[in-house]
């Protein structure tokens, strides 16, 4: 790791939420001077795409001025999609780090798994690229993202120094609350928590039903150690994730239980 | 469990190449009479799409009549969406079980993060609907399913009988050789192997690049207890998977190296 810190260190910035969307600004405000920063961002709204890559269709890649003094790209594919044609066409080798967001809503406990802003850091880890994903649980475009910027540059500073793992993944979640009132970080295990669907079901102009998905979050999950309690009591969550998804548990349950 | 063997268990069936693929018939055809079986499945191929999710679009669903006999559902989401709308507007209750596939195709190893079939089977957990998901590693849709489909009946009355786990989550790929070649089932965990993408890249009529993902898969994993090792030997193997992403590992290395 002595070498990452010699020279200086790239860093892919991704989202799900588009390249326009201001939560990918304030992540590339939060790490300047970190090192050289490339984004790789899709050019429209991509949540709860989840690890969906684009197989049946080509991609686009176009590079964009946004972002003053600041490679970037906007890819008509998935978070994924945006990861892999990063390392493959843009960068050409593997940046030292890849951050994902900030997005704008919860991507806590089972958001994970629907998430396009995670899924990219997965992606990453998969590629033996540390990342790390940042939500906001705060929904508003406009929120002040002051305290998240804050923190995500400690945390990256703390990876470039000491990277831990080149599979390290680190699902981060921000309360909605003021600067004043966020406790700090805290390291946490994903919650069981979970939607509970409710379709909304209308009617169109030629008397044919379709479906809107909505759905109330319910946390079936009451231990102090996970990031719904961690947020609901303005922690900063930290969870590590991993994408060998083997339950082990089971794995050894099954073996008894089957006679093969 | 005893309730489940006196009524007939409900079974639901879902897939990612659409409601029309060989693979989903063969799954069909698999468990017929072992339970009331309801088919609810994407309108069109969703492979790769692994755990997205519609959310900026309604959703349509229409009942088919190409399974005799049987009530069968197409969708114009993803494999994810499948289920949810399954529980919620079709069965208004859970299934006692849901079975993914048989997918053309594997989704062995680190393909379970990308694939549809094995996201319906994830999603269906999640909502304490246990579920398998069956893959073939024969692309052919017309390859002959006959042995992967006494396979699929014998793991799914083992299933009706003993439930195990609410959540269980069963990943269960088919090696592509003859039935008499095929060695029987083994429990396995997931490999790490992966693709290392090469895109290619072509030029449009206007001059315009763009991009086809394409890779090479990798298996960077020699245990003999992984499900790449049991289908290069002609086993099933059957990975049981989990949705708890967290890297408990990482998690208690992070509390030791990081003073917050």
């Amino acid at each position: 790791m002595a070498k990452a810190k010699k020279r200086n260190p790239v860093i892919l910035i991704t989202n799900d939420d588009g390249i326009t969307a201001p939560g990918i600004k304030a992540l590339i405000e939060s790490v300047e001077g970190l090192g050289k920063i490339v984004v790789v961002a899709p050019d429209k709204p991509q949540s709860g795409m989840g690890h969906a890559i684009t197989i049946g269709n080509p991609l686009r890649l176009y590079p964009v001025h946004i972002f003053k003094g600041i490679e970037a790209w906007q890819c008509s594919g998935t978070p994924v999609d945006c990861v892999k044609l990063a390392v493959d066409k843009i960068l050409h080798h593997k940046p030292d780090l890849c951050l994902s967001g900030i997005n704008h809503g919860a991507n806590h406990s089972i958001n994970v798994i629907y998430s396009g802003t995670m899924s990219a850091a997965v992606e990453a880890a998969i590629e033996s690229i540390p990342s790390v994903g940042f939500s906001s649980l705060d929904y508003d475009q406009e929120a002040d993202l002051g305290a998240p910027r804050k923190y995500a540059r400690q945390i990256v500073e703390n990876l470039l120094n000491n990277p831990l793992d080149k599979h390290l993944i680190l699902n981060v979640n921000f309360p909605a609350v003021p600067a004043s009132k966020m406790k700090g970080l805290r390291i946490c295990r994903q919650a069981y928590a979970k939607y509970e669907e409710d379709f909304v079901e209308r009617v169109d102009p030629n008397g044919r039903k379709y479906y809107w998905l909505t759905g109330k979050f319910v946390n079936f999950d009451k231990g102090k150690d996970t990031d719904v309690w961690a947020l609901e009591n303005n922690y900063v969550s930290v969870v590590p994730v991993q994408f060998d998804l083997t339950n082990y548990v089971l794995k050894a349950k099954i073996e008894k239980a089957w006679d093969i």
